[in-house]
């Protein structure tokens, strides 16, 4: 299986604390990197994970809450130090290049690389960005102001060659992408051999889904139907029931009851309150409703 | 003694490495506490050093570059998170306010308390805040930029009290103010006993300097004079002197230098450039010029 692996950077909420950053992950797609929200010292913590920001040119901010994209500017700072020179992408609801540009052009004046902002509609599922292994679309979610999650999709790959049945029927090397593309073979003497007597199927598509910050909406499930990975916000215990539905957040139990109703493979809950001095309780009551959960922590990396 | 003491939040310089943090300090005189410069991440070093928020009232920003003050939003957001409702006061060369409001108000817009922001003429020493037990002025520094440091003087205490010599003479209670303030006391019988009997005198003032970020110059040495605590930056060692001036900042060998010309009593230094994968060539450049050096390092707390 090809390289398919989160990384927790960060995984408190609002409010920092000793033992949480603010949101940051980043998604290492066969070692291109993507990175989903960028709380303060996000590059701190990149770096710590010992990632290489060269592999990084796209980065998706689910919402403008400071504790979701206030390390950018130390990010892109860095980055022109260092003496980038490819575009970074920077995927955002609207408003972030109008409020981020001032800063920019005040703080980083001599850039040595270019900063492309695309602004997406909060409201409805949009394919925001493609390429040849990788789809991610945008999943609406609600939250005190427009928010959308992220939905990573690895596209089928090629069918696996059968060596033996390559030597077998001699297949002349020329032939070998449309065959592990799907096609079948005709010999020189005109014999048809069915693809499926020369080729395994591909590997299985995966999945990961990021859904922060959001008020429980069972409206998303359809979305992350099967998702491998399901990393939902659990900022709160089922006892602040009111106070998550008040501030548009989710208790854990929620977070599991949509990875129960997705029928996700894996949850991973985060976004904690500073509240919680450890997330037993909140582990103990997600797990009741979908056992298989895990905790997300800072420096975690867990394969998908 | 009253407390004085330095805490080191942050002391590497503009490119973030796993060992250093963006430059970041606070000045803790008699519990009261006082930041200067406010690098990415400041916020969550200040909660590791166990300082309270409470007690931070003065942020003193050095320069307008981006390792000194991009955790200025992530404090004021969270202070406000915490329900802060005191004033809080940000000194910095001109141009903060007008930079930082816009994303204040986006970010920020339903603040608990007021941010009050003082920008300072960075080219003249200028005392820029005072209270009964502390004054702080500016050190016009040269950078790419306006920048000043700041000289950090304790204001010369009461005289202490002999005990015995009060019982002695039997001083009522009302009297004793007058006479820790250095005034002589009349006896009912008339006769006039001199404060130096009664009295021990204050302890002697302290003075901290911060000194960041800046090309060598000797100028600044008479306002350093004495004293006890220097806090000066060496970004590089003796073999990047070239690259020193041509980005207007120090060798550790400089920074010695005004340290042994102002006769401080100890030099700390910071501020050190991502190239150095230990501080032990640069303490050690420091040290041949001037012993009592040490090297800053996050979490480090100084008396002074």
């Amino acid at each position: 299986m090809e390289k398919f692996e989160l990384h927790i950077l960060g995984c408190g909420s609002a409010l920092p604390t000793t033992r949480h950053f603010a949101t940051s992950q980043v998604i290492n797609l066969r070692d291109k990197l993507f990175m989903i929200d960028c709380g303060e010292a996000a590059q701190l913590q990149f770096r710590k994970a010992q990632l290489k920001f060269s592999r990084l040119n796209h980065i998706f901010i689910s919402h403008l809450h400071g504790d979701h994209c206030f390390g950018l500017l130390g990010l892109i700072s860095t980055f022109s130090l260092l003496g980038r020179t490819a575009e970074l992408h920077i995927h955002s609801p609207k408003g972030l290049e109008a409020i981020l540009s001032p800063m920019l052009k005040f703080f980083c004046y001599n850039l040595s690389y270019k900063v492309v902002f695309h602004e997406f509609n909060t409201k409805k599922t949009t394919l925001i960005y493609e390429d040849r292994s990788l789809t991610v679309s945008t999943i609406p979610l609600q939250h005190r102001i427009p928010c959308c999650g992220f939905l990573f999709s690895e596209k089928l790959g090629l069918r696996h060659i059968l060596r033996d049945m390559i030597d077998f029927y001699e297949v002349p090397i020329y032939e070998i992408n449309k065959i592990k593309n799907g096609f079948d073979y005709l010999t020189p003497d005109g014999v048809l051999i069915p693809n499926s007597r020369l080729t395994m199927p591909a590997d299985p598509i995966r999945k990961y889904a990021y859904c922060s910050d959001t008020i429980f909406n069972p409206e998303i499930t359809e979305q992350l139907s099967e998702v491998n990975l399901l990393f939902h916000e659990a900022t709160f215990a089922q006892s602040e029931l009111a106070r998550a539905r008040e501030t548009f957040h989710s208790t854990a139990e929620q977070a599991a009851s949509i990875a129960k109703e997705a029928n996700a493979k894996q949850l991973i809950i985060g976004h904690f309150s500073a509240r919680y001095e450890n997330e037993e309780q909140l582990l103990s009551e997600a797990s009741t409703i979908f056992p298989n959960t895990i905790v997300a922590k800072e420096g975690l990396c867990i394969k998908i």
